[in-house]
């Protein structure tokens, strides 16, 4: 391994700057050279890359979003586009590749290996939806704008004692939600992996509201329901007041948290390590306490899964 | 004047706690019984009212929302409802109340005072659209959670490279828009009180994007349109991808700011000197770095003009 | 089991009003009568004991601090104080106690089990020094403070070109300053478990200069050295201009995170789980993303240690 | 007036930047060539400007700090040090220099401007003691750090039922201490400004001892004493245990508020409007919410005087 580059591709994830400054530091500190990526696999296309130095990356690991910016490729969903990508690499004398991102950017590293290029994937997503890590970088972050964002409206809520339904993010899977939700304290939590039972949600509002609860918040993953029309279910099937807010593109940005910042620094250091040790197509991840890799065949075999025992928690806590 | 109460009514604002504050520790420090109305008007009709002591309001400066609960009254526009609420006034010896909320809760003020009680009003919206003060009690923090918004969206914008449209708060006002919008950097930003032209928003997004700018923000006040409308405008004429967040209700909680505690502090606290003074059918405002007053009538007369120079300055600001 | 108590004691965590709603909704989910013993050890010893409903802990996991309160107790040590607290408890027919606190506390713990008495450990405190858990309760959101300040100060830092040192907590254990050191990108991370070499130091702080570094920040855990010694050390022996700031007590509080208002539910409600099935002499912890449990007595024997891979990591990162 | 240069001096504080932003993009609205000078009167003295475009400033409005750095210059107090800066600044063209500091800074520029060159000052300070305008730029920002501080060890003080002494910026000026200490509803505010009675303060913190109160705080500015000396002295005189916590130089950093933005955009963009219509030696202010201009002679020749109305309303709101 003579030169290491990185990206970030997919959706940005708070965090992902602490990852690319750990894969730049790294490599410097094991007097690697290490280049930059732009733009994601559209930029490895078009030869967007760029030497970095250890000033490069500093004062970036407090800054959300992502320094080497991020987008989508139709390109390199062709065989011509990663061939081409590989290319542009190997001109520059790069072997290895540190990806950061989701599943899909995991996708696009195994095709660029495919090629002769070592690759590593950091998972970096804000919904914590990758199998074999506990966490992915991005998440704790997205949480905690989702609590602030109930503590603000649990505000208003308690002041005109209302029922606020609550949209984030989360298509396939509801671990924003059901964190959120927790930690905010939440009545409900409705998300993809479960089906809820209207009648069960109802029948908690009310319950809460015989019992002199000055308020009710209740966090939808987007998988389950827009928070519209859950909203309107509510009100036409309760006849309480209910008012909705959709959270958006708010839960992807900001400053990242002390959690990933650390997540994403050692994720990054750890993903060189492994590149210097002659390791390609894994990715690494958090694991009792400890960073771990994993083959990339095993992390799209898998599914991320829900805890469970979270779910019940929500229930017996929110009563 | 020998027993004073305080309600808060209309929409909640981050603030009103250390409105309420100010009134009930000014009146102790003055000798004076000091009553909280429960759910405004609505509890003024039912007799919502309890004698409020130093420690009750110990420990709220910092809390969102207001601890008096707040709601709408349709009751109290009537005849009725107003003789009943000066009635359980008069019958707990109150002769002075203290009405923190905008407009329309000033509106109820008169009527109660047209039936022997004394009325103060006290400004707080988080639409800063009372005229005859410079600031309302909550702008200033929603203000603050716009721009936090703000600036969490823009990590996304610049990694993704996009437009966002964020909807904020405003009806009839713009205040929050322009103030957010400039102090966020926004790119373009759209107001109730002045006509926009959608070839010259599209003409600064197009400069912006040739200049190389990584992002464009336009903030628009509800009142102008809703974001979803003017982003599918936006896509359509550009062809550019854009995104849309609706901030909500989130602009109405949260931890107040030092400038919302203080003002309310300040406010609530001359009501009462007001009130002892003998003065009524008031509201207590800000002008010129110090607290003023002028006469209900005035306020109800006069419009909120937002500061066309702020508009202006935005324009030159953001090119 | 019919009835339990909870109380929090020594040094209060963000995160312990988390634990204390966890253990009382658990209870009530489970029929069981739940009881708040209010300023640790010295309230139990003084049957400051009240019955806690649904309500009581409403509107408190985003909250700072205990609503128990908490206070160190002389009399506790004493096999007096301890027969006094049982049979406090007794009288009111509890037989169950959830300790939420360090060490310290659960040596109390421990005490109240000789005297028939079903105890169960709660780790709640910032410092992250108990052994046998990978977390406790409130080290998220101290560690996230800390790095807030390193923010605030790296601006003007940068500003002003110069260094800083920054004391933080942590006598024996230098896990908040290893944490926040790491993830607000800081230049050396002094800590207690391993001795720091000032050329090394001094040496790092050239280098960054030479190279152009426009600041430089110091963390340095309390046990190590006070801020000021070791900031007039550095400007002995270097000559450049540095200031030096102690976080001191902002570091115990604050609205707790998401991860610390997770862990706590969590742990608070295993904890009532596990003296439902009749244990006693626990402690609940975090292992493998899991909520596990491991005898007192372990974790008495055992000593927290930090972890060395972290120590080098942050080494290699901010060269 | 054909080009204009900007630079920070002394104190860096929240806002800054937004100021250079309002006279980077208002000179560049007005076509004409603006230029940055790093590092203060040191960088004008060594020749250290460059010229700024629209994107020098894109993505720094929310950033705390300077993007122009700023220092103490020795050199600059001499004649030939301004006679240099002003050479430095003729041989690039640029007639007219917005100055953003406080005023030692203001009195820098007024010896520029006896070598002919135009000069507009712009108040930036926390302190918030500058004559001649109602704020300046960061004063918001740092009043807010203060009370979040405030809050944070309110939870802790409540847990432990504490008094905590917090030593605040404010060496003549007690601005800070008065805002902040109001809005965080510390129980007692002591400030250079006004005598203080210590018999008075521990009179209050004995009866909020007697009335049930949980913690109390006290906030003493800088220059009255050292907040361990005070601290030393109620523990003497009142026997109750009292902590202390220095704010040090958290207080100048940070995102800046939407206030601070809002004034350092609208200041910078007034001071180029001026220079443009041929003034020099002034300050530009905010007061009666407008911004307006004032001659420096008459800046030096006025001490900032602390509301004395605030100190009062403080007295009775914290009983």
């Amino acid at each position: 391994m003579i030169k290491i580059a990185v990206l970030t591709s997919g959706g940005d994830s708070p965090g992902m700057n602490a990852a690319i400054r750990g894969v730049v530091r790294r490599s410097i500190y094991n007097d690697i050279d290490v280049y930059g990526i732009y733009h994601g696999y559209h930029g490895l296309i078009n030869n967007d890359i760029e030497k970095l130095e250890m000033g490069s990356v500093g004062d970036t690991i407090h800054r959300g979003g992502t320094i080497l910016h991020t987008s989508r490729s139709e390109e390199f969903r062709t065989e011509k586009g990663q061939e081409q990508g590989a290319q542009n690499l190997k001109s520059l004398g790069i072997d290895g590749v540190v990806v950061i991102g989701g599943d899909g950017s995991f996708k696009g590293a195994e095709k660029l290996s495919q090629h002769g290029i070592s690759v590593m994937g950091v998972p970096g997503t804000i919904d914590n939806d990758i199998p074999c890590t506990e966490m992915t970088v991005g998440f704790d972050t997205a949480t905690n704008t989702v609590i602030e964002a109930i503590d603000r409206i649990r505000d208003t809520a308690t002041s005109h004692e209302r029922i606020f339904v609550i949209e984030v993010m989360g298509r396939d899977c509801g671990n924003i939600a059901l964190w959120a939700g927790l930690a905010g304290g939440a009545e409900s939590i409705l998300i993809p992996e479960f089906e809820y039972d209207m009648d069960e949600v109802l029948d908690r509002l009310k319950q809460g509201y015989n019992r002199g609860k000055k308020h009710s918040i209740i966090v939808v993953a987007e998988g389950v329901s827009t928070g519209s029309e859950l909203s309107e279910q509510i009100k036409e099937k309760s006849g309480l007041d209910t008012k909705v807010t959709v959270l958006g593109h708010v839960q992807r940005g900001g400053t990242p948290t002390a959690y990933d910042r650390m997540l994403g620094s050692r994720l990054g250091a750890k993903a060189v390590d492994l590149l210097l040790e002659g390791e390609s197509n894994k990715m690494v991840g958090l694991n009792n306490n400890k960073i771990t890799s994993v083959d990339l065949t095993e992390v799209f075999l898998e599914k991320e899964k829900v805890d469970y025992d979270l779910y019940e928690l929500g229930k017996s806590l929110s009563i």
